[in-house]
């Protein structure tokens, strides 16, 4: 029993023709658009090439039964993909009667993100429940989900913000997220679905502002991979969640 | 016990003040947007005033079991409505673990409605399903998914002539729905949210375009409704759908 | 894609060869059966015909979380149909863990009904459930549950009367249901499971004693139904159903 | 820590004053009423006194998984009570999403006691499945259900004869069940919901008509049961049980 | 239609050689391992040969719905099987969705058993709940998991007494169960695997150190057994629950 | 807004008080005990500390229905934890009805890794399925399931062997895990429950015995983590996992 060979350690080729023409370091045109259905007190439709997602955030003036009476309120996320989202028709989730663990996981990881970022003690006894919901689906629909909830985030912070319900914004830095991986043994930034279905290695990093790691989840799909290749990935990653950290600006200063 | 007294049996009043400052008989605004999402065979976005459903048709090569090796097809509906599709937030299905009743309720009528414009044996053992979700809610949403789903259907359609894989047009006709009422006793057409939850009858209606009756659903919300009350509404609604089919017809030429 | 040829519009024909050999006109024979079983604060057997459901209303003291303390009761209906009261057994829903979608809906039905007779305020924080366990069928069995229930529930109020547990009785007017739909071209009331199995139209009316409609299902099983045939189908339900609340008037006076 | 003092081991005594006024070993009325529905192979409505069970059984040409291809064919039971078969409205097992532990204990129960009494090879590959309604519950239904559905089996093996899809009767002996137990330190046969609720010992006996045990199934309720109540109990039932054979027999015969 | 043949009735064979090589009055190797795990007021692993069951007992200060207020305790417990514990594996409850008949009846009988020798008024406003899982089968799970949950529960009351939560001890009496059967003719104590799947009867027996029984659950497999048989299964339970009770009290002493 | 401080940037500090005593880099003790129970093909207790995980290895001639006819196996994990397994009883999944997101987490990142280190052409059309429960938690479940998989793998696979019927090993390399963190500022390796709910970052790592990454799991709890303190826990883990895996060989060779 002798271990699986590694792959070639030698430095890692410069570059590789995507299927999408782009650079390794190049992200997928991102778009952000606020106010995208009227209801929540944030709606945001964002889109990472063709992925695109709908992030609203909804505020209810409660907290799940482990926190009552405990002064501090809640972030939670909830993770949907509608049936014809991806190339061939994919049951509904809830007429199967249950939500699959892909799902879960995806959700439980939102969740995770953007509490990350928020003072719940600021936030007082109320939930901010954010439902990502994939309209089309390209690659990527987690970390396009956690870029676009922290808008919608935002956005429904600064609705208690002006009914003068919060004292302050609970909100402290900014958090965004994208996957990395390696194609054809080149690392790359912001995998799409062609070659998300063909690479030896995915991840996908949360990160804030302050190029802190909130997440990070690599698997191997075909070869293990090495340190250098992990170094890689993650400077990647630093770089392109820096770019979609401004595009959340933007977005939020328009 | 003597029966509920009957509304003033008079003739009704011509006009009311509606909430949105339409004529009794006037629609909403209704958009069609075709290919909306790039990966179902049909892809529409419908909008009746604030009302956004996203209807996509999918087909997949294969009949439920009850219709195996006759030959014919199937055409059937889902539905589903996004948590924050309306003014509060309601819970996810899929995780609740179930549909409610009043979902199965209509993503049964719309399967119906569709089944009735289209010749089964001339579709081929095939299945058509028809995603219906609220993108966002502000009344008629099962109306207005039956309006669009009925172009995504179309649009499947021609993708199997396109592909040759169907010899000819298995559909017949055009199918579309609207919801009359009676507001504040005047009979009107295209209920919006703010008519919905303060009227005394909702009805929804298909028709096809021979102005043939497909489906009503009559329901008293308040007092009960007479028949001079009935036989305004289905009049208001046979003129309401030949508008909808007009629309269909224009976006389907588009 | 031109429209369905209407069926002929010449004057609908004015009888048809029924399987059962009544007229169009005729209801089956209906027996109404107080008090079947002893638990129950209301308990009726219905028959139309071969058609059989047990209607037993149950008094709880306590109201559905939406309505807790607004000093007003609720009404509601849960239907079930027996495996093998059918032709073929079907699944028990209990077994396979969800009732479908059909039963949802006709258990709504029933109970927007009989919700349409009953002044909530004087019932009081009181929940009448109204159970329809469908022991033998043979069409029309949400029909007969509703004319049932309504029997079923007036006796349960004048067991709250009996008690002196409300002041007067909640309960004005009298509902009723029954079927209609076009055999061969026909319009017949009441359909039994032949007629139901093979009509081109059904239509589900629950009506009133003044006369009202309180709720208009139709469906087009073959081609769309004309206006005309609406028409005759609404005057055949009223005369059914002004029998049946003769027949509910004789059960309540026995 | 010393062992529960038994209860005073003189001989039992030989008499109690029984809510329903009977002695110690006398059953309740036993009505068997054969074809109560028109569309089971078997339909029997049973009444042990006020409880009342509706046992069908429907033939399928199919059997299940692991008996497939065997040769041999299956005999299985599912039990339900109608919500408000009781004093107060249990929920309904389909609306609650699944059976409770006493249904699936029960329905197995009968299953097992009428497969003791069928030659399964001789049935060939079919299934009879015998469900078992309770309209009415007063205590002793399981048992009035296993007596019931024997009769039902043996109408269903009828028609497979007169069918003449099998060539001899696969039923060997008969098969009924009653309950036995200590009321007031009184061994007594059949117990009615009143004695039920009130009593030491509760045991349910399933017998042929060879005298022969094939379910025994005793629980002390209050103190612990001693071998002589044991023997009295079940010389109680087996006297009930030859009772019952001879009630089963004179209604198949009638 | 004649009876069941009875098994010869002379007197039953006293000699069988049994799988194991048994004795047929001899037990297994019976092994109680007190404190396997660390977490739980209870925690005993018990072996019947190759039978291992884990029983936990847990404190928690709470009781269910209906016992709220009424100053008395609960004793409650659940039952499980690992997926591989037998000789091919089994779908895991977990990932199925619910439990199996088979698992509620065996957890309903030992919550009923273990109620049978505690004051629950004694025991206060606390539920004890046993979990029972079984790590290895070999026939005999539920005996197994009955006579190791007593010692378990013992144990939570010493924790419940050490903490001084409870004035006095609540057990009185030990609880114990072993099964009996009919193997090739003969009776026999304590079935394996072996012998369980090839016997005419079985039948499972809970009792007290009084005497007395607590459940006794006997089922035909070939056969229908006759009183004789009974009688001679039932000494030999007596017998060898005298056995259990003792090595229970020598591992409470240890 | 502006991004959370970063920890101090200055080098790690090199130790920490932990709660169990060990230095940084030290693992807790490790066990692997082959054989544990008779019927799996491989079964192995394991044990980090006071976590003890049961891993069995179950062989089916079986695959998924995605991978029917293509010639190669499926290796596949379920996890559970039994209910008293922790500090207070949590709920067990099968009486719940679902298994909750972290326990599909978990068994589906026990799945990746397992499948990892083998060539399912090799194993050919089987299923192996790892069943990993949890009889006692203190921290690290996840990692010691890994581990202990990786062990009832191999025993599978030599049962596989031994019965020819598969040409040689599918293994290749060895898998292992094991949990690293941030605590009190200090990296540690293989956290235990004390140190796991009071750390700021947990990340669990899978390797290969080549030294390469399978999955890498990194969550920060209380301050986003950085790049050095990610190459410090990288390191620990690959230390730690080299002595896991020489305790897997040595068991293997045992």
């Amino acid at each position: 029993m002798s271990g699986t060979p590694a792959a070639p350690s030698a430095g890692l080729p410069a570059t590789v023709a995507r299927p999408s023409g782009r650079a390794p370091d190049q992200l997928r045109e991102v778009r952000i658009e606020r106010g995208y259905t009227r209801h929540a007190e944030g709606s945001v439709l964002i889109a990472f090439g063709d992925t695109r997602v709908l992030c609203t955030a909804s505020i209810e003036n409660k907290v799940p039964p482990f926190l009552r009476g405990k002064g501090e309120g809640w972030v939670t996320a909830e993770y949907g993909m509608l049936p014809r989202a991806t190339h061939s028709r994919s049951d509904r989730e809830a007429a199967r009667g249950k939500q699959g663990g892909r799902t879960l996981e995806i959700q439980r990881l939102i969740g995770r993100s953007l509490r990350a970022c928020i003072d719940r003690k600021l936030l007082g006894e109320r939930t901010i429940t954010l439902d990502c919901d994939v309209l089309q689906a390209d690659g990527g629909t987690r970390t396009a989900a956690i870029t676009g909830a922290y808008v919608a985030l935002a956005d429904a912070v600064r609705v208690l913000q002006a009914r003068r319900e919060i004292p302050r914004d609970p909100i402290f830095g900014a958090v965004a997220a994208v996957s990395v991986g390696v194609y054809r043994g080149v690392p790359v930034l912001d995998l799409d679905y062609a070659e998300d279905s063909d690479c030896d290695t995915d991840m996908n990093v949360v990160m804030n502002d302050g190029g802190g790691f909130i997440e990070l989840q690599g698997t191997a799909e075909g070869h293990a991979f090495r340190r250098e290749e992990l170094d890689a990935m993650t400077a990647l990653a630093q770089a392109g969640i820096a770019e979609l950290i401004a595009k959340q600006r933007e977005a939020l200063a328009g």
